[in-house]
């Protein structure tokens, strides 16, 4: 029964998060043998204003490095 | 102190919300004697298509089933 | 298929931490309509000295008001 | 590689949130001597009528001394 | 710069968590292109009578199958 | 009612722990003037072979520099 939860900031297509929620549950199958059915994978779209990393935020840095 | 995070796909009305929220507290200081003013219960509303299970997301899977 | 996350500090027997699990799991079908077999609840302990709140530890707290 | 989730309800301003950011970096630094470049900080705002503390919602306790 | 967290029932060997960090870790290169050197995978093993589906935890629904 | 969530490897001390829930819940008030007494901080510490970055594990980067 794992939960993953997967961060990421915003722009992934639906197609994109399809294949992240199928892959992430093949790897738990595949390495832990665990039941799929009994998988939970739920992504979060975090806004770049809310995602800070060296200090800033992503979308500060974005406009700097623009 | 307790801290409780629900996740739940998209749909609850405010009022199913508040139920949630006095539920769990309730459920606490029953179970664990907490004081309700220092127990804190966050509700997320995590988008079908953001929400895996089975190794598809749960918006592909009502696709196919509705 | 919710997933509830619940952080208390250590102390709670493997009797209550049952009761928060079946409460929970309760609430969740009873309100909106979930199924029980896909809901999972988690509970994570958390040291007295790794919480904080009012800007001091728990475990800092209790040693003062002790 | 220190991650930081802060959960607060929205309003907080863009210039509020760059110094969230730029305050909890600079902590872990000064603390822990952390590598800035691998400290992520994560905002997550939760509307009010999803938080709740002492059995009711913010947005409810908002109504009622509003 | 993706956060992952992967939540499982202790008994991952060292080599299976790993493979659970590298394969993730691959997957959103593949997926989203994103950098390895800025994607964190966190793992948290969650004792057996802290999980719960189904409205009763891992551990006792194991010692009923057992 | 901010609720901050710290993730780091073990190491820290009980001092440092404390000076980190001082010092995010002073920058709380400071920036968004949050009410101590409703201020969450939570530490977790992850081993070193659960917490990934580049595809390898901390334990097992150390392990080729150390």
């Amino acid at each position: 029964m794992p939960y993953v939860n997967i961060r990421i900031t915003p722009g992934a297509t639906e197609e994109q998060k399809a294949e992240l929620i199928a892959g992430t549950t093949d790897l738990l199958v595949k390495v832990l043998n665990k039941n799929p059915a009994s998988t939970f994978v739920v992504i979060d779209e975090v806004p770049a204003e809310n995602w800070g990393t060296g200090g800033i935020s992503v979308a500060a840095r974005d406009r700097r490095t623009g």
